[in-house]
């Protein structure tokens, strides 16, 4: 019946069953549903029907609904279902959700949630917390399976099987040796193909690619990506097997870091999303909105140096909108070329110098195209021959400059091991505005004689 | 011996065994490789070299290679190898990878690569050739396993076993009935803890998440994403089950489908990366700046209309870049945020509403702080108590009209299934520009008996 179901429908059907408390007709529902479509349901429920619905849900499932949903709604629904339920859901929360779920509360709240849970557990979210922000030990979890070296084929299968509820993959199982040090992994299709009498050590891959626990996030999801693995194990700085990270939350990862660079590129500021409230929101893209206000002033204090050729020429305002703008975007279109390429690209001196004689030959073409298409646009709309010739050297040199400066910067802040998006946005369109107009007025002030 | 060689040391290795014509040696280090490892060693590999290293790999290895690499190796492998290698190699190459090397190529040249292969083969893959690009039947594999709903438990990984070499996931079986049709999915580690005699249509999922043929893959990550799943099964229209898009491949949609954004959103062009050729990357970026230098002028035309305000009070031209700089920037962020938001969120009147609400007052707070503080700073610089009032109002109200327009216009977009994001970077750039000029020199072009 329920393949067929609506969500709609589905939500007038839990309700129902809420509303005549039949928790045996609830449970055929939740049994056919994943955790998202749970929290769906539950953030569409009418408010007093929420309490009857955690009440009906199992530890195991108010562990995949808390998963699903947001922090702030993650402590509502943990209000919501008390203190001692609170502890055996956190038990069974994957570690590395919990330690999000955690992070950034005050210590005392962090103290009361975890005071409910086992020793044991609690002990491992409070390890994983230690890590460094965005790198593989805090997205790491402990749900893996372990062989030793001297398994038999079998007797890894069986080991498999026993654990193969608890494990979050069931695709590889990490061989390691009498110190906990990782030396070999073994995928459960070898198994399957493998003679069962076979020692493990003579099956495995010795060449193991692994994380260490600080190994940033986004590497970390570059490795899943080029080697197609639904895993990558990690291990701390003795090549102790610490964990795994899986592929399901490296996507989060990568949605993530690209969200990060596009907030960077457009100067958004940080995480603002559709559920932001407009203060925040408003306080987090303020800092580069009056960074940009002086940039501004900046531009304007040196057109001012210019004041006696301006009244002289006044046609000479008329481009200069094109022409800081033109200058801005062909260096923004450099700096997107270049971030996005230091992700998957291995730089080295070869790569960089041919990258950036690449963009000087761009910025020539693209210098000499533009440059003469306004020459003659400016010649015909001014009748000025002059003009027409300053404006267009103008923007044959800005646009070179322009499009170095987006290749060049960030290749250097990347090189001072600075994030060359954060840095690069308001840094190129600064520059990229001081040198359009000195090099603007300037052009047009030597040849102030031949305009007027 | 190989876990602890760096890939330096296992090239020049391998280049030993090439030489000393030693298979065994190189087979031995080839077995603790990875695809991505073997196309590093291929790319790294002196080009006198890699003839031999080519006759030196299996099938089962060339085919694996050439999903690493790009078209263009492709290619150059293919020839290398010979038409009867290339045959064999093209039929182990999984269809969706194939089917992405067939793309673009002339339909000659396509018709002798397939010639050498199967019938079975090729037609599979003429087959997905014909969906239309970026959607699920184009990144789907048919190398998946599927069991019937009257099987038992037992006889369902009985068949797992089988085909498990030559499965793309052994995780999921899906479930069809006598008419191919998709009515279930189960988890193989479900299997491991059923009981052998159970029946499968007992045991499974009956609502199974599937994408259709024709679903765009943004769309089919997006599930990926949610679900946390390995794999998403794909059906036409018939609910006939065609193929699974798996995790790996969907990893590549999300990196691609950012980067898609990120080129849009900063106008630089489509598919410019390092390898990228000097002409055509100044091709596919002069598009967008032609326009925006046609927008410079139309900006410039809309400041000569103005020029009488200008001649009376050059300093006007001071605060033109700060207006319009800002104007466009607090555009490019709502922009930003709106079209990242499109891609997680589920879209409704409520949802837009408040979200347009939210922006405009962001606009308002913004506006209000960034007017007060360059009124101030106008009125000292320039010693003009009008000129700031002037300066701060029209910023003022060219902040509110930018954040409008940045969250509004991509929304509008969006409804007419025009991609937000390709339209309206320029789009907005555009907009603002024209709305801060008009504004600025309106309201200075009313006051203008008092700034003088």
């Amino acid at each position: 019946m329920i393949q067929n179901m609506t969500e709609n429908q589905i939500t007038l059907y839990i309700i129902k069953t809420l509303k005549e408390n039949k928790k045996k007709d609830f449970d055929v529902i939740l049994d056919e549903l994943q955790p998202y479509d749970i929290a769906q349901l539950y953030e569409n429920l009418p408010e007093k029907h929420q309490p009857r619905f955690l009440l009906f849900l199992s530890v195991d499932r108010l562990a995949d609904l808390l998963e699903e949903l947001n922090k702030e709604k993650q402590l509502e629904v943990l209000n919501k279902i008390g203190k001692e339920r609170t502890g055996k859901v956190l038990d069974e929360m994957d570690n590395d959700d919990l330690a999000l779920l955690l992070d950034e509360l005050s210590p005392e709240k962090i103290a009361s949630l975890l005071s409910g849970m086992k020793k044991s557990e609690s002990q491992i979210v409070q390890d994983i917390m230690n890590y460094p922000p965005e790198t593989a030990g805090r997205i790491m979890t402990n749900r893996f399976v372990w062989i030793r070296d001297y398994y038999s084929v079998k007797a890894a299968v069986e080991k498999l099987k026993i654990f193969a509820e608890y494990a979050e993959t069931i695709n590889y199982l990490y061989v390691i040796d009498q110190h906990r040090k990782l030396v070999g992994v073994v995928s459960y299709r070898d198994l399957l193909i493998a003679e069962p009498h076979e020692k493990i050590s003579d099956v495995m891959y010795e060449r193991v690619i692994a994380a260490t626990v600080t190994t940033d996030q986004e590497e970390v999801a570059r490795m899943v990506e080029r080697y197609d693995f639904l895993a990558i194990p990690v291990v701390n700085e003795e090549n102790v097997l610490m964990g795994i990270a899986t592929v399901d939350d490296l996507i989060d990862v990568v949605i993530q870091e690209a969200n990060e660079d596009i907030e960077k590129l457009s100067a958004s500021g940080k995480s603002i999303d559709f559920d932001t409230k407009a203060f925040v929101a408003a306080y987090r893209r303020l800092p580069w909105l009056i960074l940009l206000l002086f940039i501004g002033i900046l531009s304007g204090g040196i057109i001012s140096g210019y004041e006696q050729t301006l009244e002289q020429v006044v046609a000479l305002t008329f481009f200069m909108p094109m022409i800081s703008g033109m200058t801005g975007n062909t260096g923004t279109q450099s700096l997107a070329v270049v971030v996005r390429g230091l992700i998957s690209n291995d730089i080295n001196k070869k790569v960089v110098t041919k990258l950036i004689l690449r963009e000087f030959f761009v910025g020539l073409l693209i210098g000499l195209t533009c440059g003469i298409l306004i020459s003659l646009i400016a010649y015909f709309w001014q009748g000025n021959a002059v003009l027409g010739l300053v404006v267009g050297v103008s923007l044959f040199l800005t646009l070179i400059i322009g499009t170095l400066a987006g290749a060049v910067i960030p290749l250097i802040l990347y090189r001072l091991n600075i994030d060359p998006a954060i840095a690069s946005g308001p840094l190129i369109t600064t520059l990229n505005d001081i040198f359009s107009l000195i090099t603007y007025f300037g052009i047009a002030t030597m040849f102030i004689s031949y305009l007027t």
